[in-house]
C-alpha cells in the first residue's frame, strides 16, 4: 500500500516538483470558474480564457525577451514544437547541422525527415565533456545548409551550448538556428535578440515551473513555418487553409488553457525569483552535489569538470555498479528519485563512452536543499559499502 | 471588479462545464504530489505517473469498446488527434471521400495534403438538415478511395451521421473509416467493433468532462500510421526511429500528465452514469429548448426537425438578428453563454444556408437544469421584443 511520494526529488530535468503553489491554485480556478473554450466565442468566459493565454505569452515574451508575444505558439511539449520547427522547416534537399548531444526529439525527426524528404544531416561531434569546437561546425556547414540545430544544455551531460557562436556561423552561411531549451529555458538567461535564436523551442513543465502538458515555440517573425497540424483556430472560418496570423497559424485545435493558466503562474514565478537567482542556486547545488559524489573512490561524473559551468544535471557511474541498479536503490532504500538509462539520446552517451552502461542522472532543482543533497552523497555511499564494490 | 462568471453556459460543444469535482480534484492531487514524468523512470512518483495514464486508457478502452488500450493514443486535442489520422494514412495519389458536415478539423488536413501530396477529396453532400444519403457515398467511392471520414456528428447540426452504413461501404471498398467523434463521445454510445471504425478520434474536454489539452485517437491494431510527431518516447531510445510498439509510436515527448489524470475522471463520471442516461437527459433539454424557440415566430433551427435524433446541439437564426449581436446581448444582458458564427465549419453552413450569417449555437449539457433552458428561451423572446423585429 504505502502511496509514497519520494522523500527527495532529484529528477528535476525530466520534470520539475514541486511546482510553486500559484501554478495549481490557478489551474483550479479555471477548472472551477471558467474552463470556457478561447478565441471561439464572444461570451464572458471565453473572452476570460483568451486572456489567460495571453496573459502566458506576455510572461514568456518579457522572459525570453521576445519582442512580439504573437511569435510564441503553444505546443504539447517541447518535441511538440521541435517537431514543428523541423518539420515546418525542411524541404527536400535541404543540410542541417546538428551535434551529437541532440536530444532524441530533434534527433529522431531529422531522420525521419532523411527518410522522407531525404535531406542531409551532418551531427558535429562534441568532445567526451560535451565541448563543441565550433570550427568544426563552421566546417560542417555549406551554402546548402538551411538550419543548424542544438540543445542549448544536454540532457545528460548538462554542458552549456555556445549560442552566439552557432548564431554568427548560422547569420554568415544563412542558416537558421534552432535551440533546444529543455534544459535551460528558466534557468540560464535567454535573449532570442542578442543571442540570434531564430526558433526556440521550450517545455512548459521544467525549469518554468508549469504542468505537463505545455511547451512552446518561438518563430522570428520573417520565418514562415508550414503547420504541423491544420484545423479550426476561430479565425478566418471560411477559408479552407490555415490563416496566416498568428499564433494561429500553429495552434490549430482547442488549447490546452487550464495547463497554460498554470504555466504563466509558474513563469511568473521565475520572473519574480529571476533567472539569474535561480542559476546561482542551482550551481551551488550542483557544486555540492558533484563535489560530494567525486569524494566517492569509483564515482566518475560525466560532462563538465567540477566548477565550469553546467546546467542542474550531473549523470555519473559507479565503478561495477549497473545504473538501473543504483536507482533501484536510490528509490527503493532511500526514497530519492533519480534516473537511469539513456535519457532519450544514445548519441550522447556515445560522445561520452557511456553508450554500454548508460548512466545514473541526478537533477536537483531550485527547490532542492543542502540537506537533500547531503542524503544523496549519503545514499550513494552506503550502496557502494553495501555492494562491496 | 466584477469577475462574473455567466450565469447559464450553453456553450457545452465549444467546451464542457462545469466538470465533475473530481475531475480538478485528481489535478490537484497530481500537482501536488506526484507531477513526475511516466515512463521515463522507474522511481516511484514516475511509476505512479504511468498509471494514471494506464487508469485513462483502460476507462476510454472501456467506453467506447476497444479491446486493447494500448490502441489509444493521446493527443492534445481532436485537432491533433485527426490531423495524425489524416497525415498519418495519406500517400500521394489516395482519394478521400468526406461530408459537407466536417469541421476545418478535418476539411483543413484534407485540403492541406491536396496541396502537398496531390491527394483527390469528394465532399459528399448532405441535404439542408444535415442527412446523409449512403447511395452519394458509395457512388463516391472508387477503387483509390484510401478514406472514408465523417463527423458522428455536426457540430453546427446536431444531426447523427449513420456510420454502420459507412462502415459497409468502407469495408466493401477497402477504405478505412475515420470518425471525428468530437461531438459525440461520452454522449452517444460509440462501439469501434460493432460499428466498424478503424479511426476514432475524440476530445477529452466535450462530451468525457476531462480539461482542455486532452483527447485521442484509436487506431486500429491492423492500421500502421506514420507517426505526426518523433522524438523522446522512454522506450529504443538508442533507435534513431520512433518504436514500433504502442502506444509509444504516437506519444512522443512528455504526455500531459495532469491532465489525463482529469480525463480518467472525468471518463469515470460517464462510465458512472452511463452514456444511455447522459444522450436521454440531453435529449430532453434539447427538445424542450427548441420547443421553446420554435414557438418564437421568426425563430428558425437548422438541422434535423424537432423530435428527430440528433446531439444537444441548437443552431438558430432569428429573422433579421444578426448571430453576433443575438449572442451578445444573451452574454451581456442576460448572462447566457451562447457563441455565434461560422463554428469553423463554413461547408455545414453552405449545406444549411446559412453561409451569410451564420448563426447562435446553444448547446447544452449534461448539467444544464431545465430553468436554464427555460431562462434561455424567455432571453431570446426579450431581445426579440426589445429590437422589435
Amino acid at each position: 500500500m504505502g502511496e509514497e511520494k519520494p522523500l527527495i526529488y532529484l529528477d528535476n530535468a525530466a520534470t520539475s516538483w514541486p511546482k510553486p503553489p500559484a501554478v495549481w491554485e490557478a489551474m483550479e480556478k479555471v477548472m472551477r470558474e471558467s474552463a470556457a473554450n478561447p478565441g471561439r466565442g464572444g461570451h464572458a468566459m471565453a473572452v476570460k480564457a483568451s486572456r489567460t493565454l495571453f496573459e502566458a505569452r506576455k510572461r514568456l515574451a518579457k522572459l525570453l525577451r521576445i519582442s512580439n508575444p504573437n511569435d510564441i505558439a503553444f505546443t504539447n511539449n517541447t518535441t511538440h514544437a521541435l517537431n514543428l520547427a523541423i518539420q515546418g522547416l525542411l524541404k527536400p534537399g535541404d543540410h542541417v547541422v546538428a551535434t551529437t548531444l541532440e536530444h532524441n526529439s530533434v534527433r529522431r525527426p531529422l531522420e525521419a525527415l532523411k527518410r522522407k524528404l531525404g535531406i542531409e544531416v551532418t551531427y558535429v561531434a562534441t568532445d567526451s565533456r560535451g565541448l563543441l569546437d565550433l570550427s568544426h561546425v563552421a566546417a560542417a556547414v555549406s551554402g546548402r545548409t538551411k538550419l543548424i540545430a542544438a540543445t542549448h544544455s544536454s540532457n545528460l551531460l548538462g554542458c552549456i551550448t555556445p549560442i552566439e557562436g552557432l548564431a554568427e556561423i548560422a547569420k554568415q552561411s544563412g542558416a537558421k538556428l534552432l535551440i533546444d531549451a529543455a534544459q535551460s529555458a528558466g534557468v540560464l538567461p535567454i535573449d532570442v535578440g542578442s543571442m540570434g535564436i531564430d526558433l526556440l523551442a521550450f517545455p512548459g513543465h521544467k525549469g518554468l515551473l508549469g504542468p505537463q502538458g505545455t511547451g512552446g515555440l518561438y518563430i522570428h517573425p520573417e520565418i514562415d513555418l508550414e503547420p504541423l497540424m491544420h484545423g479550426g483556430t476561430g479565425s478566418k472560418s471560411e477559408a479552407p487553409e490555415q490563416p496566416t496570423v498568428r499564433p494561429d497559424r500553429y495552434e490549430a485545435g482547442t488549447p490546452n488553457t487550464v495547463g497554460i493558466a498554470g504555466l504563466a503562474e509558474g513563469v511568473g514565478f521565475v520572473l519574480k525569483e529571476t533567472v539569474q537567482k535561480i542559476h546561482e542556486r542551482e550551481k551551488q547545488l550542483t557544486f555540492m552535489l558533484m563535489e560530494g559524489l567525486l569524494a566517492i573512490p569509483g564515482i566518475s561524473i560525466l560532462g563538465p569538470e567540477l566548477g565550469k559551468e553546467r546546467t542542474a544535471i550531473v549523470s555519473f557511474l559507479l565503478e561495477g555498479v549497473d545504473p538501473s541498479e543504483m536507482a533501484f536503490l536510490l528509490d527503493q532504500q532511500f526514497g530519492i528519485a533519480v534516473r537511469a538509462g539513456f535519457h532519450c539520446t544514445p548519441l550522447g552517451h556515445e560522445t561520452a563512452g557511456s553508450y554500454e552502461t548508460g548512466a545514473v542522472r541526478a537533477s536537483p532543482g531550485y527547490f532542492t536543499t543542502e540537506s537533500e543533497i547531503v542524503s544523496m552523497i549519503e545514499a550513494v555511499k552506503q550502496i557502494k559499502t553495501t555492494l562491496n564494490r
